[in-house]
């Protein structure tokens, strides 16, 4: 069944889901801040649209995946904002990574004029977004989620609904300390070998067949040890989210100190000018040292 | 080919081991401190030994896995140590997790013997053990690794020859940097998601599909939502390993972050007589925070 799909902010996730979406035989209005970033879409037959409002004038499931919080908010609520147009039905659904207590409120105050929201923020990167592999987190009604579950099949594999609106930002807050946290203890691994005089390569080899093993180790640490620190995903996002993992500890009154230490250094690498470099470069910051 | 081996350390991980040897057609002799622990082996067809240095007596190849450096020091160096009767080419195969500066004075002084040593910690845990599945980080010289080689293969699977002797105990110092900070990483995930009133088990099958992925919140965070304590790999054991990660760091002027954070939560679960629990139980010292 062909869905009107709306899709804000074809960045280097948002791109190749937008066209993975596409390619699941669905039609497409997009929107971006910058009009010639739409270019790839277009030319794979979506429409491009001059503001939020318009997507929202033709789509009934919008998808946005843009920056942060605030942007999320002005992409909705702004002056030409999604909720201008959205009918009752319409489905909003957020696959940013932002703040879980905001996500719960922009739900609220949508459920009052009968829009529907779901926050599904994903995990996987550029590979995963092009691949359709990428691991969806989604907070929200069940029957809201099964209703779009089609169109994030396009998009990811492991796709779990983990409960209400604001659950799928929790779900990768969590996400988000693992991954930069196995990070950070990825980078003081490399470092100790390299430093004891130790073939770095062989020592990721062998934690790999053991209980160190991760998906960061396995995908960074040879950028680690190339020094190849070009940005995929770049730190200044795991900055932006480890400091929501932290605001949350702090509401909940938890003490988190792996995240802590881990905030601490991307803090750091954002300092040195590290903020574009791939969040790989959080080995960098304890080379110097 | 049946060699006549030495087997010292028959715990947890030593027993399963030795027998795995046996099942690999060759000959044990073997010592233990306590030598009612080895009805088993000697159930199976070992040949008990009242010292180390009885061990020596008749094996080529000896195996160690006892507790620390101190540990190792006296079963290799004691008044009945292995020293003792080893001959000339006698290879002392120690897969304790020690000190990779120990470690090598060792190998140096029974070098100077016409002793062979190679350093060979493993990671895999008790089920590794019994399933022969262990990681084997291999330190010494190469052709004393390609002779000892079968016998690794009878207890693991992913066995590395990583460098020089000393560095199979840097590869499993970085090892455990991997494994003791993703457990960490996993707790304040999963604590994280509790305190959201996010189910835990649906965050944590989400982020085993995305970049959070790790061998210890797969095998962990069950243990952790289930408050299962229960000592497998005892967290004493981990709080020994992380010193002698930190003492590493220090001796090379580097800051390893994340893994100071861990060594503190592991000394406060000390404290409060969590020595002897389960290393998953430093889940409980944050949950208490």
């Amino acid at each position: 069944m062909t869905i009107n799909v709306g899709f804000i902010g074809p960045g280097i996730m948002g791109r190749p889901m937008a066209l993975n979406l596409m390619k699941g035989g669905h039609k497409l209005w997009a929107y971006a801040r910058r009009p010639e970033t739409l270019q790839p879409l277009t030319a794979a037959g979506a429409t491009a649209c001059a503001t939020p409002a318009e997507v929202a004038e033709h789509a009934d499931v919008i998808f946005t995946i843009v920056s942060d919080t605030s942007d999320v908010q002005s992409v909705i609520f702004g002056e030409q904002g999604l909720i201008r147009k959205a009918r009752y039905g319409t489905v909003i659904v957020d696959m940013s990574t932002i703040s879980p207590t905001a996500t719960k409120d922009f739900a609220d105050r949508l459920a009052e004029k009968g829009i529907e929201m779901l926050d599904a923020p994903v995990s996987g990167g550029e590979t995963g977004a092009i691949n359709a592999t990428l691991s969806i987190m989604v907070g929200g009604k069940t029957d809201v989620f099964e209703r779009v579950k089609p169109l994030f099949e396009c998009m990811g594999k492991n796709i779990v609904h983990i409960g209400g609106n604001g659950a799928g930002q929790v779900a990768k807050a969590c996400n988000q300390i693992c991954t930069i946290v196995n990070q950070l203890g990825a980078a003081e691994a490399m470092l100790l070998a390299e430093r004891a005089g130790v073939d770095p390569r062989a020592v990721a080899e062998a934690v790999m067949g053991g209980f160190g093993a991760s998906r960061m180790l396995e995908l960074q640490a040879p950028k680690m040890i190339a020094r190849d620190f070009e940005g995929k995903v770049e730190s200044r996002l795991h900055h932006k989210d480890i400091r929501i993992v932290l605001d949350l500890a702090r509401a909940f009154g938890i003490e988190l100190p792996a995240s802590a230490a881990a905030a601490d250094v991307l803090e750091r690498l954002q300092r040195r000018g590290g903020a574009r470099q791939d969040s790989a470069a959080v080995f960098s910051v304890l080379d110097t040292a």
